[in-house]
């Protein structure tokens, strides 16, 4: 029997973090008589009063929101990382290792009015959006290790406030999953004398298999290697390091590909697509600033949990915890649907 | 100032995977208005017609499920993985490697009624789960380098059908949790001659602060390095490397402790508390079965997803994927919690 990777399970390694995928491919054809998700409501009004991410509104700490016109930027009035806590005690026992961690922790309003989303916004609204990540991420940047700029959009991924935003929290150390890049990346461009993901872009342009939106500065794909359902990387073309070394014409082509990539998820199931997502460059801070960052290649990862429809997502529990991370269809699978998908025109927007 | 774990964020290293946690104990004092989930209901039938789990009724593939009185052993209808599957050709590009999957997946019901749980079996019954749990081992693991046995309990951990039952998915090859501790427990016995949760188990009946329950073959903990809020390891006393290693004694006393932790899970939020748990021990198989496994220590752990009550869970979400494990409680402060819940009845049995 000859293999046939849409038809046959299999493992595929993720060359980012050295560990392997099982792929499934026809898994989605069980029934499925589990959780399903609340689909979610469009009724959101523009405004709303009780909302603190809205401009005007007294938050619960007594600070007002601001009556701003664009983004919005504060301090996590809840952060998990804070920037003044004492280090504690060295161990020397290996089973009970402890280590400090400072930071800090922004939540970035996308625009005024919490009836919209990212697709639902213009290009130029998001390219602010891009803008205002940059000047955090400058600021941020220069004090820490790591600046995790990240969006939890919708119920679904954990995201407690309707009202368009992301978060940035900076982190004094370069955690897990950077750490792990890190060292991949690296060990990579010493054996290539290339960075992995411009390989990686080259050789996915020639496979034209799992491409999902293209353009003189970016590149979508569902990765080779994903895990979630209808995961997408979304990767300079230009050999760039870190987001603030975009040019002002990758920032609107970049504007534009996060319209189409988040219109496309919108009308796959046609509902408001949740995910999480984020952006992975060269770290950064004092410790950073004079290291190589040859090998690295900007990035952003996009993990939505939906699988079959709005309403039934993937869940990563028994064995994608215990064991390894599983998934239902091919990469490619995923690639086909998204790319055929309108990426254009909105599904609200339609008849 | 000095360092409280209680009060400042830290980090602490899971020494199974090499892997730093976030622990930022404050967290939970954030209001939540994000998604809640469904309680569980009660009220479900002890024999419900249309599912396929229960005694006498057909499957959609047509093959009908006996009248079991017991345990029930089946070939899942939509395995994951299967026995006999064409091996992917090789690659030599570093970007697009894959590898062959062989294996198998069975469900396995507990119990003939749709309405009891383990925790509402009594710790008969769950010692005979415990035996088919080893009987199904014994098999599998002669073939098999992995032999995942794992349960996902609840809507909220992906369980598509209420009827008690766990799965056992069995796998040619180590997948990458397993692989991990492999690699870390075999390194930490080469430096200290010792299992590493051999010494880990005496390290905590010393200190007494993350102790769920004690008894002389079984400890639970809310391990120092815990990612879910309210996740324990059930971890052997005994040197037991495999589950078909234990004694009838060590069975008996495993279906007690079962049985208390998983009362305790359900007083805790009174509901029938969700998670995901599964088994791991020295790897199997011919290609291991002359290989020394005097580095493993038997244990399960479990991963439930509530964080503060029955409907509102943690989500592992944007920072979480991005970056890095996350926690919004300390270990101790959820051992504090889990040690004085009730064990003993179950809450639907009080008044
Ligand atoms: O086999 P089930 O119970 O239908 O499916 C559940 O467990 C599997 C193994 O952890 C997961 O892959 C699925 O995402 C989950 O819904
Ligand atoms: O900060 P939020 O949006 O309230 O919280 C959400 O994102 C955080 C960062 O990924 C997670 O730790 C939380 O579990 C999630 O609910």
């Amino acid at each position: 029997m000859q293999f046939v990777a849409s038809e046959h399970p299999h493992r595929r390694l993720n060359p980012l973090t050295g560990q392997w995928v099982l792929v499934c491919p026809h898994r989605t054809q069980r029934p499925w008589s589990g959780q399903q998700e609340k689909a979610q409501k469009n009724e959101l009004p523009e405004f709303d009063p009780s909302n603190p991410l809205c401009p005007g509104v007294t938050r619960p700490n007594g600070i007002e929101t601001p009556a701003y016109e664009s983004t919005y930027v504060f301090e996590n009035d809840f952060p998990a990382l804070v920037e003044s806590v004492p280090v504690p005690p060295n161990s020397d026992d290996p089973l009970f290792q402890t280590a400090g961690a400072r930071g800090n922790c922004r939540v970035m309003c996308f625009h005024p009015k919490s009836n919209l989303t990212l697709p639902t916004m213009s290009a130029a609204e998001i390219n602010i959006v891009i803008g205002e990540w940059i000047n955090q991420f400058n600021e941020l940047s220069a004090k820490y290790a790591w600046v995790q700029i990240f969006e939890n959009k919708g119920a679904a991924m954990g995201c407690s406030n309707p009202h368009p935003h992301c978060q940035i929290w900076s982190c004094s150390f370069l955690p897990t999953e950077p750490q792990l890049k890190q060292d991949r990346l690296r060990a990579y461009y010493a054996t290539n004398d290339r960075p992995m993901l411009a390989d990686y872009v080259e050789r996915e342009l020639q496979r034209q298999e799992r491409i999902v939106i293209e353009n003189p500065d970016w590149l979508v794909v569902v990765p080779f290697w994903a895990t979630w359902p209808f995961e997408t990387m979304l990767i300079s073309r230009n050999n760039n390091k870190r987001i603030n070394d975009l040019t002002l014409e990758q920032r609107h082509n970049l504007a534009v590909t996060i319209k189409e990539l988040t219109t496309k998820y919108d009308n796959l199931f046609q509902c408001s697509f949740p995910y999480s997502m984020g952006w992975h460059g060269a770290p950064t801070g004092p410790e950073h600033a004079h290291a190589s960052s040859a090998h690295w290649t900007l990035h952003a990862i996009y993990y939505p949990p939906l699988l079959r429809s709005a309403t039934v997502r993937k869940f990563m529990v028994g064995f994608e915890l215990l064991a390894m991370a599983q998934r239902d269809l091919t990469p490619e699978q995923a690639a086909q649907r998204l790319r055929e998908v309108d990426g254009k025109c909105h599904y609200l927007n339609k008849k």
